[in-house]
């Protein structure tokens, strides 16, 4: 969590562009573990790409699941989507490109990273994988009450 | 909204047939902006395309995410994908291709039209971008009352 | 259902790696149809895979989609997470390969197989289904209580 997958046209980012954009995502989330943000990008040829049902090259469709955290308060969520915008524009507007990003929120109980299940929101063994950057075992009864987080 | 990820066989497709294909899935969306539909064709080779554990070159797997609209009722729903099976005929019974299609519901808030939020379901400044085909800035109060429709 | 996308490195795994792993998976799932089980390989190359900002060929990200059944028991679906685990290791940890893995679960009912929609759980038509490895037509009494189980 969270998994960007970003729609692009031919040529529309050089490898500086891809590096720059994935950085910039990966500051979206300063209250996640770095590794938690995977970006990739697609090329996708005008021929295989419509929007209103017409070819178009001149646009990027961002496709992204949220897992780790679920928005629950409306005025954080729209913050955070204006400094989306903002994060986006040398990629978009900027270029005369337009864009469309939809999140989903997907269940935290169904998610493996190498294998185990991340912590908890807060808890310590999540601090400890942001501070190492990486993710390491944890003791089990650190998500002993998992049941209570149930969707 | 909606987008339509068509995984399909290689060469199943030539350019006209996926214009044809991207026009008529535009179609099934009457009461939305056309520019909210979104179709993208990803050709699979046999040996990247498994079903049931088998290689397969005659299969197109459709993934879509509706955002715009949600389905309430049943009666709506089951008319509608039958409208949808047609729609898909040409270019999968017809050709002999076997399909399959899933539909993901994802959150209205989060979704974001070139930085715009787009307008909630019937309101004015939907009726706009309809006509206009296009996405326009509208005035903040049009979703003041967000909190009604979250889910 | 179930729809997996694996999103790997360039020449990390060739076609009998492939064919063995999507059939490792489709025995993930013994109570579906085998032709339930979708699993699309898509070579990412290091320039557009990004896991925490910097450029990765080491990482395999799968996001998988859950359709025809939802977990509704924590020790089931913690069972099932460390089988999934098991089952990857030959293709992710055994080669020093990270990985991540996060599923959603769609609706039931905005699901389509060659226009038909999937019968019930359990059902006498699921059950041929099965046996037969194959839709076919079934009586539409068998899904007329759906209603019960929108979600």
């Amino acid at each position: 969590m969270p998994l960007w997958n970003i729609y692009h046209p031919v040529d529309a980012y050089g490898v500086e562009d891809k590096q720059t954009m994935a950085a910039s995502i990966v500051r979206l989330y300063p209250i996640l573990p770095k590794f938690y943000v995977g970006v990739l990008f697609h090329e996708v040829s005008r021929e295989n790409f419509y929007i209103g049902g017409v070819a178009n090259d001149k646009f990027v469709r961002i496709s992204v699941d949220h897992i780790a955290r679920q928005f629950s308060d409306d005025e954080i969520r729209e913050r955070w989507l204006g400094w989306v915008t903002k994060t986006l524009a040398p990629f978009t507007a900027d270029r005369g490109l337009d864009w469309e990003l939809h999140i989903d929120e997907t269940p935290f109980h169904i998610w493996l990273m190498q294998g185990m299940r991340p912590p908890l929101p807060n808890s310590e063994a999540e601090t400890k994988w942001i501070s190492e950057n990486r993710p390491s075992p944890y003791e089990a009864g650190a998500n002993s009450h998992l049941s209570k987080f149930e969707r």
